[in-house]
């Protein structure tokens, strides 16, 4: 078991993160700004980080396995905020891991971030941010895990998921559940190569994903 | 004599450095989606590439042996042209620079773009955009200049810079045309090393700052 700094530990896949790695056993530091959102997970191996992602927030990494990176300014705040949250916040995440050394970089990502010239409308600069922040997550040396799951759905997993692209894009789903278990699988796949991987409503048992 | 793609050639640094490169008996493609503000440069050097930063512009690129980036999506949008703009038009113009195997990438970038977690305010957004834009220039293989120039102002050029931060922040400042004669004489360097290199008003002669 080991120590995964979890990044945006209340938002909707964090917290379900948080709660399936101490229920696998593993301690966990839940850095959030609103640590009142984690008041209901009572375990002895969590520790609350309470840091914004735009201040310095390096001390959070101190003996730190792992990072999951599933922070996001949300749909509710301007563009700014995806500069300084989604990108600005990832990048610094990734160089804290760098210097902390830390085993593996889990990034929470997201359809249309790979190439988001192939992609129209309001979620563009979104996606323009992921893309950038993925880019500098690869080029850091940290190994990685850069999850792409398709359309996020609030509704209980399945832990049966396809890493192929469906060929209708309305197939293109997955309920948030189903990333924070594979966010967990993750952690105990047994190559370390690096991956970018897409995930969606499937067949395959999470299970298998990292095999 | 070469050919010069200046991307955002009706800004208010790219003009008068389209003007001053025609004037030194380059070629220039100038590269805008307002080319009725060219109208008045009457040269028979000069090619206009009418086209949209949001779009594919590859083809502006075809035959062209240096590239300025001198556009912006300017004070008056938001935050998602940032990142439209500023950030994702400029990788994809390394993209296709690199791709044409141009000589040399000239990239505006601006005072802060190192470290825009040394800035506060309104502006850091921005900054983030430059620096990752700055980031994917400096990973991508293509030999570059980037020019991070003080605070701009609109008044003629005095020739003379340094490339020294001031100790007072007051004094961070440059005109703009000073900006695009620096431009015209990193077209004339004698090295081929990769260059940052900050921009205010200063003692030297523009000719010997990359001497």
């Amino acid at each position: 078991m080991s120590t995964i700094l979890v990044i945006g530990a209340t938002g909707q896949i964090g917290k379900q993160a948080t709660k399936k790695l101490l229920d696998a056993g593993h301690k966990v530091v839940a850095l959030t700004k609103s640590p009142e959102k984690l008041s209901d997970v009572e375990n002895a191996n969590l520790t609350i980080a309470e840091q914004n992602l735009e201040g310095d927030f390096s001390s959070a990494f101190e003996g730190v396995d792992n990072v999951v990176f599933a922070a996001g300014s949300g749909g509710n705040t301007g563009a700014d905020k995806t500069l300084l949250i989604d990108l600005w916040g990832a990048r610094n995440a990734v160089n804290y891991a760098k210097q902390a050394n830390v085993s593996q970089f889990i990034m929470v990502s997201s359809i249309g971030a790979g190439n988001p010239d192939e992609v129209d409308g309001d979620i563009k600069p979104y996606l323009v941010a992921k893309h950038m922040a993925d880019e500098h997550l690869i080029n850091s040396g940290v190994p990685y895990v850069i999850l792409r799951p398709g359309s996020l759905l609030n509704e209980p997993g399945t832990h049966l998921v396809t890493t192929d692209m469906p060929n209708n894009r309305d197939d293109a789903v997955i309920p948030r559940e189903d990333v924070a278990t594979t966010i967990v699988e993750s952690l105990n796949r047994s190559s370390d190569d690096n991956l970018i991987v897409h995930l969606f409503k499937g067949d395959t048992p999470i299970s298998k994903v990292f095999e």
